[in-house]
């Protein structure tokens, strides 16, 4: 390749001077507001005041801090795998835009995971003041809880971006990093610390949010052009990749629904439901892909990757819950079932009609799995108040934090999310609309690699049917 | 591609139809049956007599339900992406095949896993009836492991699919994952809950009876054409996927072996003789396969994809007990050479002579060290009896179950596990090759993906030498 | 094929020979060694003392080896993917070098682990007998932390593999295995059990050894063709292969580094701290990579894949101390800046001026980041001797083992891993380059998997430009 090919056009230039510059700020603001805010995780105890066999019992165990480590990190670990991994992997289906999700999928996610625990404690602490009074905390302490926060907000980020995949400059996905998790928080913030409903797994604040987000800028970001593009098409390789994705968020999903579920039976719920509703719905998806004749009877692969995980988005607000096993597997079949319709008939409709272009099927995945779990975590909270017998008094407490109110507040959080995803939605889609001017991508640019890398020899050519 | 070639012939349609509808039977069934008689694993407590400082106890630590999810939940999680991810990519080496291998692989372990649990539960009532009387119990309680039961009983649908890979039509995978685990858990049943062998990672009940009942039902579907069908290779890519295979396999098979082992000596030497021994096949893999002439000398990938794993397949049955680190190498040493030899050699028999076509060579992975393994458990088993400071009495109590019979105990496990598989094959191969009148593949259709899916234009062509 | 081809040239069948011949003797070597001289771990028990209660207790929880495999398993797991899939996926970006490079880190990781059980027993035993005196034990205890000690050398080994990647033999490799590691615990030992330095995960043991080491013995296997082989570059689905392996790495790095922190604070600021400067490295990565103009403000997938792991070496050595969050993000951000540099700047030099052709450029991702980690590991032991408020007493007795010379001692383990890393080079490097009679590889077959690899058809051909 000459060393022309290399060079961007003028307008791309600029788009990457103010994405170093916007980035570069950005790191720079995080050094300080960490060195300055946040303090680690500590033990509560006073050194002094123990006896030296409860300073060797502390030296072995390692105390609360190690107990926080010991319940999360695991969790942790997977959920990780499931943000960069699965997800990066997830949408390098295309046949040449596999640097691009990949990459964009990484630095987006790992800016989010520094960013959000700033947002996420400055949440808390007003949340503090508000209940207990006083100032506002001179430090946060930052504990592995906090930091799996981030790593949350980086999956509705993250669906956020499968809508508009292909279609967009680093530039415009660094606005999305930086401007969507203030809205997940403050969603967060109202549903979860205020309204006090029940959302184990981030079925309404992971997916339902982060669907109708990236939908509502999707529509921006959709043109004329940009729906009948060549390299909008998978390869065939690129669907053994995408497909590794899907693997890994599939079988670490239990892990997403369980980590943050009270310790016993609800974590094993959580854990069981999810693990059953995903087999349901990857049932589902073999079925329901093969039923429709004009499809020839053949598998669609699109289909395999991803309804295949709708019985884990169906589970997450109410994994934790008693829903009966049969229950977790019916509602997993459901959620497949209709996640392959979508694929089928409601994305080409979204498009055709709404002029919503939506690259991963986000719509199918996360979208409708994400609103009937939150309805149907509507109805277990109000089954669970009318009959106490289906919990034990402690899992109840733990569960049923706004008592009384509780099926009432999950359907108001429900409806909060929706809300606050299109009010962000559109606040960031006017500026990535914007942003097209500063190095925006061309119709014949999108879906490709070589926009924005620099790509080896054997990058694929042009299809030629 | 015109629409003329999505089309499936009419004797696949009827195929599709027939797969859809025992599919959608088959999960309806299961909705039913876990929502009348499966409950999730419970506390025993009697909360109305807990005091406040026992209930702030309870709710910390979760009880005796989070026990179990910490003791198992990692294994579980290791084991998942064994099944899924693991065997799913191992079998993507052939050319034209990968996306059946991952999608069969993860449709057919979904059924198994959900439809192991009710199987599973069945055994298990009937042999506590057996023991304690009483009625037929009006439920079963599902716990952490008795998931993991599931996924075990998948490693053996997948090693039996690793013979077949490339000559069935879902549908007859189908079969195979509705009647193996029957056999499966009839097999463990006797084994497990009446002879009380020794068989901590499933050595016989996994890997020699899912190799030998594949062995079985290959020899049905083993005919002149599929000998040489060109598809059947291994292409460039599709080996560094297959890799991922075989490396996620390798990596998380001590937790395979240790998962169920009891905890304390026998669930480390679980883990620690496994990682030793699969070094040892490893290394073993690499002398082996450079030795032979006729090779010229150069390493060949199937070797390594397959061979470096047959020292953990070697400790499957006596992982945890008490035979030496030096044992262990040595074990897995003499498994890795025995494999090889049996890719370079007996493959290519059993095929000439008895008709078995092995595609992954299952008979090399898991049956011969599978066999050696079960053998090996007889002597340690006879060791430990008569040398009983081999063991502390704790464990002692926990692996020798059956007492001075343990090591008789154990090779009636063997050959029952080698009777019921070769009667659980003939039954489900008969099956097998009457459905091949119901769209079955033609010889032209072998090893590829274009028979049941839908392909992209990058999908290999036809191979011009 | 012919057969003719798939025969190695009479040199290289020596070089298969000796191959055979010292890995064969390698491995009957272990079997006597770990035989005679390798025992489990084990629970110091007095069972005859036991109550029937206590013996309850011991048989559910497994004792003190349980608690072992508890805290430390689920590391050697990470780590364990982090060798065997991160190192060798990331290494697979050559065009047609994937064999190659998954192959030799699989049974050079696979040898070196097994081998560092029997190094690592007789240095703590030679320490164990310095301290109190006595014979040299009759038996080596091996732990669960122990064979973690392997997988720590091992990856040493592989970074040093990176900066040779492409210009060994089989041979060559093997030797490297065998004696990299004695190095290496040698100087562990001098480091480690001697000065008592802080190292928590490896950023002089593992990265600085292991870069030195490297690039010393790269400059022995560099000549005038090597420089410009056209098959040293990437390919576009390699380069999907090597963001799997770079993904893993940085996923499972909060592990490598928490792994043997001690319980509690430091453990959890080791997971905090490693994950907070893989953010902040990925970020600069990002910034550095569009900066500069030569490279036209397009994303070198080399920069994404290698320097966005940066924040992970630089943590090695002190991610469990007292740096302050904000300083995580800090020195992760320096570290990604001036790997990013060293890939355009100094590699290029170190090859033009010094003759040291480096593969992977592990100078910039391992040596750099890991001098910049050491360094500031003494200034961190600096400030924690003379500010104890900084850590908590019972912490501070763990993490300053030396006391008042704590600084002094980490700044000299630093330069004696640096001696000890050159002086084993020297020596390692001088049996490489009298090797390369043995079957070595003319500068024509460099970076190919054909010249030991059987390869299947679709083998990539020689590019033409």
């Amino acid at each position: 390749m000459s060393k022309e090919e290399h060079k961007l056009p003028l307008s791309k230039r600029k788009e990457s001077v103010i994405f170093m510059m916007i980035l570069f700020a950005f790191q720079v603001f995080m050094v300080v507001l960490f060195s300055v805010w946040v303090r680690y995780s500590k033990n509560e105890v006073d050194y002094d005041k123990l006896t030296s066999a409860e300073r060797e019992v502390l030296a072995a165990t390692g105390g609360a801090v190690q107990e926080e480590v010991t319940n999360i990190y695991g969790y942790f670990r997977d959920i990780n795998i499931m943000i960069f991994f699965g997800f990066g992997f997830l949408m390098t289906f295309l046949r040449r835009y596999g640097y691009s999700a990949l990459g964009y999928t990484f630095i987006i996610s790992a800016l989010v995971s520094q960013w959000s625990v700033l947002i996420f404690g400055f949440f808390e602490t007003v949340d503090h003041k508000n209940d207990h009074g006083g100032d506002f905390a001179s430090t946060f302490e930052m504990s592995q809880t906090v930091i799996l926060q981030g790593l949350f907000c980086a999956g509705a980020v993250m669906i956020s971006y499968g809508a508009i995949l292909g279609r967009v400059t680093p530039l415009q996905m660094l606005v999305v990093g930086i401007f969507e998790p203030i809205f997940y928080f403050l969603n967060m913030f109202i549903g979860e610390m205020n309204l006090e409903a029940i959302d184990v797994g981030g079925g309404m604040y992971i997916h339902l949010f982060g669907s109708v987000f990236g939908l509502t800028i999707a529509w921006f970001l959709t043109d004329k052009k940009s729906k009948d593009c060549e390299d909008n098409s998978p390869s065939y390789s690129g669907d053994y990749f995408a497909m590794a994705g899907t693997l890994f968020l599939w079988m670490m999903w239990p892990s997403f629904n369980a980590a943050i579920a009270p310790l016993g039976e609800p974590q094993f719920r959580a854990i069981a439901n999810t693990f059953l509703s995903l087999t349901a719905s990857t049932i589902a998806t073999f079925i329901v892909t093969r039923l429709f004749g004009h499809l020839g009877h053949k598998i669609d692969m699109v289909h395999v990757q991803n309804s295949s995980l709708a019985g884990g988005v169906v589970q997450g607000c109410l994994a934790h819950m008693n829903i009966n096993p049969g229950g977790a597997i019916g509602m997993g079949f459901l959620a497949g079932v209709i996640s392959v319709l979508g694929y089928l008939f409601i994305s080409p409709f979204l498009q055709r009609r709404f002029n919503i272009q939506d690259t991963c099927g986000i719509h199918n995945l996360h979208f409708m799995p994400g609103f009937i779990g939150s309805i149907a975590a509507c109805i277990a909270a109000w089954k669970g108040i009318n009959d106490k017998s289906l919990y034990n008094p402690i899992e109840f407490e733990q569960i049923f934090r706004a008592g009384d109110d509780q099926a009432k507040n999950n359907a108001a959080a429900t409806f909060i999310s929706i809300g606050i995803a299109i009010a962000g939605g559109l606040f960031v889609g006017a500026i990535l609309k914007a942003l097209k001017k500063v190095g925006g991508l061309k119709a014949k640019q999108y879906y490709q690699d070589s926009a924005f890398w620099h790509v080896p020899i054997d990058y694929p050519k042009d299809v030629e049917y």
